[in-house]
């Protein structure tokens, strides 16, 4: 089952209240396949300058990553520029030079065309429909979108939106798109623009997989310490398609289980600056922290109430 | 196993998006007694003045709640005027006026100092203490406070903390008291202080139980329709403790079903105004909304990842 992701491969620059860092890799597509490689090969479809550090990427190879869709353009590099509040809760764009990838134009090659699995990054909807126009018969499609592309090309993502299965968002994306602040209404919203399910990202409280008849709630991992929530979202949607991919089974109860894989990820991306926080963790660690995750829900209720 | 509750019986006046009320039954200790009512019978500890309606909380005697702690004193009853924003996320007060409840000294009736399940509404923390000095020998004491006490009483409140089971208060109360920012740092702080147990609630989004060991995390339920926030928490309390008190049990296991008996009775608060979502339901319709609770959650995992 090949999983394709097309997004942004950047730079990113990012202050925290607890340190920063300078031109590190990041970008949708980076943190969505070093996540999404833990548990299933990821082939990545995007656009790097020819200023990128390229051979940082390949060393992520042996991960599991084929990095043969990234194009090297002429030019500089996509580079964002951020800093936290003091609680994470917030953050402001310093910097954004979208480089060569103002002028991105996917081309997925003929060997990544059969995925089944594919994941639409956060870039301009027209050119999310432009991949759909590219891949072949995949199962199972997933997008996102931010505020950005709501206001600007509203048009072209209910295009979108039409032929996605899964739309993956934040809360304030959901929001600004369906125009209401109930989030349930939201979600029923969005289903009614095409996608089956919709799964709403609510960082530290966690995650919603909205169903026309059913609603999973996932809660964020709990954290005493957290570095750094750039990429968490990403991550997130890695696990979560990766674990479909490995698995081969669109089945609820296993999209339910792909949710918790993907908040998994999700906790391990805020630990640490970056992608670094994936440098040392196993296939192991991720079913330990998956159980984690299970008993933070867990109850045993009465057979009725005593 | 019997339930005392002290705190507020006030009338409020509150306005939203969706209408208005005007000197309706409210404040925590009615709340919280409506709502635990359908589980166990409670008693209350109050302060009404002259001018209160005493039919309409005598109207609820049937309901299994004894009003006879609830003193009425010459003068006027403790009154609140609030109104939330557009999206209900934030509320302003418009007016307080304490009236008699600026003299409150708790007196617990004699044939209430033998209560075994012990709630203490949101007052000044000295009074807290006083009713601690009056009550025999309770298994289990539960607290709620306001930003209020944590900046003009803290002294009282640390005090307090060390002789409570469980402090039940909202996040930012939390992050307050303990100067934390980080839920489950600033849960750790007050775990430190006294409490076994720490229930953060954090509005639309859930509650979580916080132990030295172990975390759980109940979602609020998924609701399109929300008319009125008030009294969400107090009636989360009165579910919580009633459970407890009908069940007799303060296994871990049986706190974490607790945890859900009280979402679910937030949740029945803010689908009408006031109190008068609690008119109609019963506890099958309490049993119901339980399981739905247990199935927003569900997630069968693999033995190991496949």
């Amino acid at each position: 089952m090949s999983l394709l992701v097309v997004g942004s491969v950047a730079l990113d620059s990012i202050f925290t209240p607890f340190g920063e860092t300078a031109d590190a890799l990041g970008g949708s597509a980076v943190y969505f396949s070093v996540a999404g490689s833990l548990l299933h090969p990821v082939q990545v479809v995007g656009v790097v300058g020819d200023d990128y550090p390229v051979h940082e990427l390949d060393a992520l190879t042996d991960r599991g990553i084929d990095w043969s869709g990234v194009e090297r353009a002429r030019g500089e590099s996509f580079r964002w520029k951020g800093k936290y509040s003091y609680d994470l809760q917030s953050r402001e764009t310093l910097e954004t030079r979208l480089g060569v990838f103002a002028h991105f134009q996917p081309k997925i090659p003929a060997a990544f065309r059969a995925a089944e699995y594919v994941f639409l990054g956060n870039i301009d909807p027209e050119l999310q429909l432009g991949v759909l126009g590219q891949v072949q018969r995949p199962r199972l499609v997933v997008c996102d979108t931010m505020n950005y592309w709501i206001q600007g090309k509203k048009a072209a993502l209910l295009e979108l939106l039409a032929r996605v299965d899964v739309l993956m968002v934040n809360d304030s994306e959901a929001r600004e798109l369906s125009g209401d602040w109930n989030i349930h209404r939201a979600g029923r919203w969005i289903l009614d623009r095409g996608p089956s399910r919709v799964v709403i990202k609510q960082g530290e409280y966690g995650a919603l997989l909205i169903e026309r008849a059913r609603t999973f709630y996932v809660p964020a991992f709990p954290l005493e310490i957290v570095y750094d929530p750039t990429g968490a979202g990403d991550a997130f949607a890695g696990g979560f398609m990766a674990y479909l991919a490995r698995t081969g089974s669109l089945a609820e109860d296993n999209i339910r289980r792909a949710m918790v894989y993907g908040a998994a990820m999700g906790s391990y991306a805020v630990e640490q600056f970056g992608i670094r926080a994936f440098d040392r963790i196993s296939l192991a660690d991720v079913e330990a922290r998956v159980r984690a995750f299970q008993d933070l829900t867990h109850v045993q209720l009465a057979e009725a109430v005593p």
